[in-house]
């Protein structure tokens, strides 16, 4: 556990998830934070994968990865597994519309339900490295 | 809080934070995530920004932006404020070197002492938005 203070807030949830985006509802005691977030096309989510939330999820440390073309026993911290001891997503997506305290994007790999952790902006200065080297397991490699 | 088991865990360490980059070290328990890790250049780094788990600082939902050319108030999730409701640190690094559970990253923007709290691969296809917009106080635009 880290800290007295550890504890994780839901700041909102993902309330709908269809094929052409995804809507999340900010929760009114943090609506505020949201303060120019439509000057960003994208943004960055933390999301909390609350249907992994087991002890047994949580101990999970290497997993096969779903997209490998042969079975190679992979750690969870070099994939994106949903079973890894913070089971905390993360996701890149597109700000399409903001309503109030009402976000849709596209790009969300969330379930309905899950609470959101963090929203941060994209800033690509930052965020961006086109030319990051992968192994071949992830597929495409990177579009240079 | 979110659900029963929102309890995040310590998976490692920043030990070290010098000019040319940062050593992190993983805990025993939680090394054997990192098979595979190295065939990667770049990792996502989450970690607890410990300095500001205070219920002051994370009851800030608008800052101005350090870098903003004219004082504005911005939501904490309009930018990278560490003052934010839950304290989670988010920096693409690029992986230098590894040895058994020590990482050493650089561009790591945390401070000795931060606890881990999740690492994931960098994938450019899912990870890099290379236009996405930005408004202007973040800086230069994007490098396009």
């Amino acid at each position: 556990m880290i800290g007295m203070n550890n504890k994780l807030l839901t700041i909102g949830n993902v309330i709908r998830v269809e094929e052409d985006g995804a809507e999340i509802d900010i929760l009114p005691e943090f609506c505020g934070g949201l303060r120019g977030i439509e000057a960003f096309s994208h943004l960055i989510i933390l999301y909390w994968l609350h249907l992994r939330d087991s002890e047994n999820e949580r101990k999970t440390l290497v997993v096969y990865p779903k997209r490998h073309a042969v079975n190679v026993e992979t750690g969870v911290f070099a994939c994106r597994s949903p079973s890894r001891p913070n089971p905390v997503g993360l996701c890149v997506v597109e700000l399409t519309d903001i309503r109030g305290c009402r976000l849709r994007v596209r790009g969300l790999d969330a379930f309905e339900g899950s609470p959101i952790v963090d929203i941060k902006p994209y800033i690509p200065r930052a965020d961006s490295v086109q030319r990051a080297r992968v192994p071949d397991w992830t597929g495409r490699g990177p579009a240079i």
